[in-house]
């Protein structure tokens, strides 16, 4: 087994410590919401300090039963009885993983940790390449032969994950490839997990969203959080909704061993939340709109700097491809490092998403640029137009200067390359 | 795999169940401390209620201060920069095993998690027994032919664990026993995972204590927690100390992948129980003071009865053995499920620690007798006799009427087989 820190974290202390060290650093590695808690969850939290108890490891029946409302609001009927809540949504992830058991389909590129969690738990990945623009699921005809393919070499292959919308890419699956993948699900008989924790961040509702809990409730897990939606990531919960009390015990079996449950007063103030009162719709839907606007901002910097990169529909995310702008860079872990180095600019490299490690693709995290401090965040959450706070467009103009910066090393490079090296000048 | 519910919540659970179905139980089957949080961490808890970024892996920098600064004051001198903290000790645990990696000695009896741990992480654990009086240690001599012997199979042993005070038995191993395990673990070149959970709950301070860590500390990661001195169970914080950097980068690297990090605002009220201020070492020296007091009293209940039984010497624990008092059930488990069913009393059969199935021991905690509100446990608490109190007199009462009533069984039984059959009487 090789163990190495998750690559996000990994990168965000990284960048942390460089940025303790004095070094200007544009923060675009981590998946962090990047802004503040609400006061009413603050105040539920503290009302909840009294409660030591483990209870059940499950999840407290309040949070359940207000998690199923959540589901079931969203056209998705909810016994709180198949609802389990644990101390964030990776480690419900890792104990699915457990709990069902065998090698799993992902998307590539996928979330780092999938992969990592599959080798921890003994098991291994099938990566499989997601359609054009539709980030977060593999591609259904794709998977379906390569669960063929695995099976025949002896391969136990029980499960297929997706992520509505995705992380890395920022896109969303259209319903037609979610009806198929659910199809070759149902053929080959996998359990879909469906990583939807970033659901209530679909920027348009216009985009619309369909889950394969809709189309094949009957085989598939959906988990979820409040990390990203209310910015709760630190606090550690998420949830997840069970297709079946089989599938229940097995991953309550593992939650007992492994964790337990999620820190009690956090689960009180997390029932609050997935009762969605108004002061937390509002906040929740000036989060969507803050998100959209940044990821899009970006969007375009890159797109006017020639890199080739998918609009975002969702969540915090962008993953331009530097492919045919003659770099002197050979993988995406040299594009970072690169990035970072010479532009001050901190992104994930795509090969830590499961990507051809030769691909010139990073990942491009938007949420770190609300603002330093509690005060920017709310200002940033507040305005009408964010794009035009101070801070904000400092930093979308950092941007831009980096990936100009990077054109001219393309120039540079370019001119180096194709210049007879006889003609080239002694001095430095 | 086989994956049930840990055995002490799955019983929790279903005692939770009969009380709310208006069943009278005396609840003697769960681990937890059974008493309030103190104002002074609700206060700290509110105060980071802002706290929502995931933080390092490792845990808050001031809490692995206050941690290094605990062990530091207990004469294991500790870098920060070697401590990991986790949203429990059980994941940390569970860490430390896909860190290491390989097979591992249980002490038999030993806490129900540790061996299901074992099978989650895919290895497999050899359980040798304790010796006479000293829970928590596989006896050294027995540990060193296991671990011989399994290795001329091939299998690749690479730790043993050891729960100083012990959850079951309540006893503590001897500084002779503790020198003579370092000793082999080093000649075998094992790691030391050294379970202090319990370490400030050993009740009378003649009693001494030896970690491992201070005999071996090149091999021995200590594991701890807030769940039993402080009662914060539901809170979900533990910390561990490392031998070295590298089984920190492994440990590190799991982290990352199932868990992330404790919760934020709880990891803050964690920084300062660790700092170890006034009011917190009198909430924790009352505490070990009423833990210490019940234990004994239901200790004496038990050898009244005439139950064989050691003294308890640290936490809430008693591991009664009721070997040769001709009961009619042949296992441990019919044992528990017959105390359960005729007498109302809720234990844990030995059988759950990996004890003898046909032993006839449960394992008692008495920490779920200090009353049913915060109000009578903090009375509890402040009591100068806690055994006065009428609750927790009324509760000792049922436990002898319980035992008493165990012993009308036997009688009963042993009439029933000792007088020949033809002189039955025909009515009722």
């Amino acid at each position: 087994m090789s163990v190495t820190l998750s690559a996000t974290l990994a990168a965000n202390e990284e960048i942390e410590r460089r940025r303790r060290a004095g070094e200007r650093v544009l923060h675009l590695a981590f998946g962090e919401a990047g802004l503040p808690v609400h006061p009413a969850l603050r105040e539920r939290l503290a009302a909840a300090s009294g409660l030591n108890g483990y209870g059940p490891v499950a999840g407290a029946p309040a949070l359940r039963e207000a998690a199923a409302g959540y589901w079931s609001r969203r056209g998705l009927p909810t016994d709180p009885g198949l609802v389990v809540c644990g101390p964030g949504s990776k480690p419900l992830l890792y104990g699915l993983l457990l709990a069902i058991g065998g090698d799993i389909v992902l998307p590539m590129p996928s979330w780092v940790s999938y992969a990592a969690q599959t080798e921890l738990a003994g098991a291994r990945s099938l990566l499989v390449p997601t359609p054009p623009g539709e980030g977060g699921v593999p591609d259904p005809e794709r998977v379906a032969a390569a669960v063929r393919h695995a099976r025949t070499q002896g391969r136990d292959v029980r499960s297929l994950l997706v992520t509505l919308p995705d992380n890395p890419t920022g896109t969303l699956a259209g319903a037609s490839t979610i009806r198929r993948i659910a199809e070759v699900a149902r053929e080959l008989d996998l359990t879909i997990i469906s990583d939807e924790i970033y659901r209530d961040l679909v920027h348009s509702p216009a985009t619309g969203f369909l889950s394969p809990a809709d189309v094949a409730p009957e085989r598939t897990v959906i988990t979820s959080g409040l990390s990203k939606s209310l910015a709760l990531g630190g606090w550690r919960i998420g949830v997840a909704r069970l297709p079946s009390p089989l599938l229940r015990d097995r991953l309550l079996a593992v939650a007992s061993e492994i964790w337990s449950s999620p820190a009690a007063p956090v689960q009180q103030a997390a029932a609050y939340a997935y009762t969605e009162p108004p002061e937390l719709v509002e906040r929740v839907a000036r989060s969507r709109e803050l998100h959209g606007a940044v990821a899009r901002a970006v969007y375009e910097r890159f797109v006017r700097a020639g890199v080739r990169v998918d609009e975002p529909q969702g969540g915090f995310y962008l993953y331009p491809d530097f492919t045919g702008l003659e770099l002197d860079v050979a993988s995406s872990a040299d594009l970072a490092a690169h990035l970072l180095d010479r532009h001050g600019v901190g992104v994930l490299p795509g090969h830590a998403f499961g990507d051809d490690p030769a691909a010139l693709r990073v990942r491009v995290a938007t949420s770190l640029l609300y603002g330093e401090t509690t005060r920017l965040r709310l200002a940033a959450l507040d305005a009408p137009d964010p794009l035009e706070l101070p801070w904000i467009s400092a930093s979308l103009d950092d941007l831009s200067e980096a990936l100009t910066g990077l054109c001219a090393t393309r120039r540079a490079t370019r001119s180096r390359v194709h210049v007879p090296l006889v003609t080239a000048p002694a001095t430095g």
